[in-house]
């Protein structure tokens, strides 16, 4: 039996077997392996890009193939290009423009595929990443998933570089943006706002001493642990102090995943208690040193686990 | 009944209700609609985007799923970069980096999976477009498609503005690159050059008098309405001098599709006989008029044809 794809192990594989050929590009500052790529052009600037996808029945609940919800359709637009332009917000930057592709199922009614298409230009103006380019096909298979592609390509913060998942120090405290848990029960894995505006406050306060930062789709836990990783150091979380969504326990909030809140080290009294124009609230739920490097999570009962692998695997 | 997404129509619709949202960009130079999106940074660097999408069964044959040929994969790959790739070479510009993104059948045997994202990988170096970023997902379901997209971004001649759709003038001639028709049924949609060089040969001999340029994906016919659309000009093709692939006819050369040759129109003396350093033939097979907008092709026989719908909607 030939063994199936595990996702997140073979992104660990892909990305170690790739890791020799990232390096001789001199325009690439940042390759494969953070929230978005950080590129130079000639004149000097510097680019952030990332692409995500959104499948369906992986990422949104199949849809009525005759007659499409216009409304969930509107969120299905809107979660795609939410994803990718998070991920520009975890690196403390602004969108710019974006691309996208979408397959189609076939049959597909042609005004709901307007409809769809029309919500993706919508959204990324929205989040002012105007969709400047794209690809629309049919899949030649009627039960083939509704699939859409969003790359979004934006700035660094003006003053301050990027803030990469590499960047934890020994010291750093652990903080997080919001409420966890329970993003895919709630439904707010389609109606979560990207934290542009929380990111630009922290690297205005922080400037050069903001450590990693990553956006928390696949679990706090998962991605606690790639921090960890990135930075060969140790991140030890505090379960009685993780920032809980009703109805969730810090399980959920370890495990649940899809919160696209930001998940950052910096100096423990750098750190305001908002951020942004709508004071979201930021909640110091752990430390960074320099042991064994992985995620470690104290639970509620005083026991120590291993947090990298309690995350969801939502690709 | 619901009338199912016809895409060309479908594209055309969604082109003219997103038009009035475009012009509102100052850093947006040319949006959807051309081969590549056209951008300004703000240190004033000119940015080419594109993102093309590579369907199992619209765009490859479908695959062995529980033992991918290596070879096949290597080729899905090349094409998957090779047609974006291909979309930067229609504008005159050069690759400098791309992101990718792959969404596999689950099962899918875990080195298949590594052997196609590495093979991209290599594709990407071999056109000095490296890949930066990317995302893997698994369908839910094990019958959907093999899916990739490649997001290619490229840089523009460094002294002659990008090549675009609308800048065909009457009294150009019309030019195609090498020989069409049979690309599918020779396998050569799978092993295409994109005419990178050629096009940076067209550029460097043109300068900005190069007219009105489009890489051949959905068939001459078509691909040259595109061209007289968006210039509001006649685009007339002689069929007798279409430059043909062995076993095709003036039909096939006109339908086929997936060609990946350059079609341009240009002042008719200036083009060279022969582009870049394999000496690639260009044939002239036509005229640009300021008649009734539209492409029309005269046969072999002396009819007359509207040549905009022969082409092969391949999406």
């Amino acid at each position: 039996m030939i063994p199936s794809a595990n996702e997140s192990d073979l992104l660990g594989l892909i990305a170690s077997a790739a890791a020799p050929l990232r390096h001789d590009f001199a325009h690439v500052l940042v390759g494969p392996g953070d929230d978005a790529a950080v590129l130079r052009t000639p004149a000097g600037d510097t680019l952030l890009a990332t692409v995500d996808q959104l499948v369906e029945a992986r990422h949104f609940l199949p849809i009525d193939r005759d007659a499409p919800n216009p409304n969930t359709l509107d969120l299905i637009a809107r979660k795609a290009v939410a994803r990718s332009v998070s991920d520009i917000a975890a690196m403390g930057g602004s969108p710019a423009f974006a691309l996208a592709t979408a397959c189609l199922p076939r049959p597909f009614p042609a005004h709901a595929a307007e409809h769809l298409a029309l919500a993706v230009h919508r959204w990324g103006r929205h989040w002012s990443c105007p969709v400047v380019g794209g690809d629309l096909a049919s899949s030649a298979d009627a039960h083939a998933p509704l699939h859409l592609s969003i790359t979004v390509l934006g700035y660094p913060h003006p003053l301050h570089p990027p803030a990469l998942r590499s960047n934890a120090k020994p010291g750093h405290a652990v903080f997080v943006t919001g409420a966890l848990g329970g993003s895919l029960a709630s439904g707010r894995h389609l109606t979560f706002e990207p934290r542009l505006d929380e990111a630009r406050h922290l690297l205005d306060a922080l400037g050069p001493s903001i450590g990693a930062m990553i956006d928390l789709s696949d679990g706090l836990g998962r991605d606690a642990g790639r921090i960890a990783h990135a930075s060969n150091l140790r991140l030890t979380l505090h379960a009685d102090r993780f920032p809980l969504n009703p109805g969730c326990d810090w399980r959920r909030a370890l495990a649940d995943g899809e919160d696209y809140e930001l998940l950052f080290t910096a100096p423990p009294d750098a750190v305001p208690t908002t951020l942004g124009p709508h004071h979201t609230p930021v909640t110091r739920i752990g430390e960074v040193t320099a042991d064994t490097p992985g995620a470690r999570v104290v639970t509620t009962a005083g026991d120590t686990l291993d947090a990298d692998h309690a995350g969801w695997d939502h690709h």
